[in-house]
């Protein structure tokens, strides 16, 4: 895979995040595979048991531990062109000596601060090859980064939110009485890799009652007629860069009057939410103007999550549109926004648009119809 | 998805794993989703940033903690029918105090050990939560029932074996000159789904010099004729059991002499390592068997990393099959046999099968030809 940024960009990252970690007086970063490490180097490593970790000393120059075996990998990715120094492990050496000598080069740590999804076998392992340093989580210096996005990790959501897009155009290709939800998730789910995703990351197929269990997944029961269908979808971009949204069908007719009622409450509240957002407002503020459209139409009780979350190389990632949130939103965050409703025991409703916060106010990377589509 | 096995099944692990607690003097076991939790309870729960966690104290009752929308699907998994407390949480509750409470049942804990990959921001936070009380990992306690599998599980890997088997026969399908690795990476992750899998996990298509990188994923290099090509493939099962296997093939013709030579020198070393499996070898010797057959053949330094892994609910677990590791084997031990070799620039070679440890002796559960295939 070609590298989505050309070198001077990950070094000028790499130069950024250890000027934000020293604010913090944090010696060193230590980040394993995953949106942190891909976000600093390009690298996509895969998750392992055997320790790739980069050593990022605020003083001493960046090492990438990797075991010898992923070498080539490594070196293949863009860490290549960037000429960062890569340091590999034999099956029986021990990766986590040699991380703390190499976090440790300017001069013996005191703090470090660790990948937030950093596997437990890797954190205290590194915990007792560096007694007496205090380990920290790394997402505080990371996410002063990644939650605002630069103008070509907007382009790489927009992409992906096309993508997404094309796929919720072409439910009715598959969303139909008589098919069991796992066939339809089956069948979005190449949808989504056709439609450009290198991975579908999950694919909520939420019929009926189901509808009602937000992160319900998919089962063997059979669509019906008159059924409400919740949606989710979510996938990774060759770029890294995720996609995800959700709708809400119905199949042949709705299913009752209350759920045509409750699903344009849903809808308002979507819309409300959306336009609430701009530079300067506080993340919650843009939760509670979902939650307050829903509760005034009485339905408060019934909405059982946060408004929101950030998007970029994770599906989950900060800033989090949620109560107690209180940051201001920042020119170039992108998130979230997806009320829902959901009755237990007889359906649910969900709108879900990816949508970045501009200089002037909100850009929706979404854009399939939000009104009842029946199919 | 129906549950694996019945609920008492399911009691009975916990409370075996509780005792294994006990006598190791860890008071409670603190388990967020993943392998671990899935073979306690049968829930495939999802990681998030939001905690879901299982405290499991070694004395008192244990608990699922869960984010409140996804009760529903904690409820809907075996976690229904067994019984099990569900103490859900909202989107401004503090789960890590919710779980440091349930994790004292029996008194003030001194000792807790969490799930191996937990991620570090729940690991943190539950260390912030829970001052003065060692963690450490619960791998060790969790290993001594998930390593040495029972017969329904042994079952469950000898389908996941026979379903990626039929996809090894299948390869002639796609692998063919004019072709890309990414092009058969697509068709070989959609027929591991046809022949059974619910979700391919990787392909590893290494085609000529691609091959030498043992963690090669797929590119946009074109295959051609006289290519040998390493595929490695792996998938779970819709039971949660996973499957991997390896081999190298020739496109059209093999490369050279020396291809041919050592693809037998890594067919015979696999043969003898499995062969070296019974109860009572001890992990390494497995390993040293492979190695001594390639060294002999001059290839030791391209053998490069170790002989194997174990398989069960993760594609990588206990035991290692490396140097080192003296444990002895134990009947139910499920592992890959997979030596290679790799030659940087040229190509490189690689054999593996799944085998079970069996009271005397070895089962395979992978038997697609291990001979040179030319396609």
């Amino acid at each position: 895979m070609s590298a989505f940024l050309p070198p001077a960009a990950f070094a000028d990252r790499l130069d950024r995040v250890r000027k934000a970690a020293a604010e913090r007086d944090i010696d060193a970063l230590l980040l394993s595979p995953g949106a942190d490490l891909r976000y600093l180097t390009g690298y996509a490593a895969i998750g392992l048991e055997r320790l790739t970790c980069l050593a990022l000393p605020t003083e001493g120059d960046p090492a990438l531990v990797v075991p010898l075996l992923e070498r080539p990998a490594a070196l293949a990715s863009p860490v290549g062109a960037l000429g960062l120094e890569v340091r590999s492990w034999g099956e029986t050496d021990d990766p986590y000596a040699l991380v703390a000598g190499l976090a440790g080069a300017g001069g013996r740590p005191r703090t470090v601060a660790v990948a937030n999804r950093m596997w437990a076998e890797h954190v205290l392992r590194l915990r007792d090859a560096m007694p007496g340093i205090d380990q920290r989580l790394a997402g505080p210096v990371l996410r002063d980064l990644r939650a605002v996005k630069g103008p070509e990790e907007v382009e790489a959501l927009r992409r992906a939110g096309a993508a997404v897009d094309r796929v919720m155009l072409r439910m009715g290709e598959w969303l139909r009485p008589g098919r069991t939800e796992a066939e339809v998730g089956r069948a979005v789910a190449d949808a989504m890799v056709e439609e450009g995703h290198a991975v579908c990351n999950w694919t909520v197929i939420g019929s009926g009652p189901h509808g009602a269990s937000p992160h319900h997944d998919v089962s063997d029961r059979v669509i019906q007629a008159g059924d409400a269908v919740v949606i989710d979808i979510g996938g990774t971009m060759p770029d890294g860069y995720c996609s995800d949204s959700s709708r809400t069908f119905a199949v042949g007719h709705a299913p009752d009057e209350e759920f045509l009622a409750y699903h344009e409450v849903v809808r308002l509240a979507q819309d409300a939410a959306v336009s609430a957002v701009r530079p300067g407002v506080p993340a919650e503020r843009v939760d509670a103007t979902a939650r307050d459209v829903i509760a005034e139409a009485g339905y408060g009780e019934f909405f059982v999550h946060r408004t929101g979350h950030g998007i970029g190389l994770e599906e989950h990632e900060e800033p989090w549109i949620v109560a107690g949130n209180g940051e201001p939103l920042v020119a170039g965050m992108a998130f979230s926004v997806e009320p829902g409703i959901y009755l237990p025991g007889r359906h649910g409703c969900r709108i879900e648009d990816i949508v970045v916060c501009t200089p002037t106010g909100v850009e929706r990377l979404n854009d399939s119809p939000r009104e009842l589509v029946v199919l």
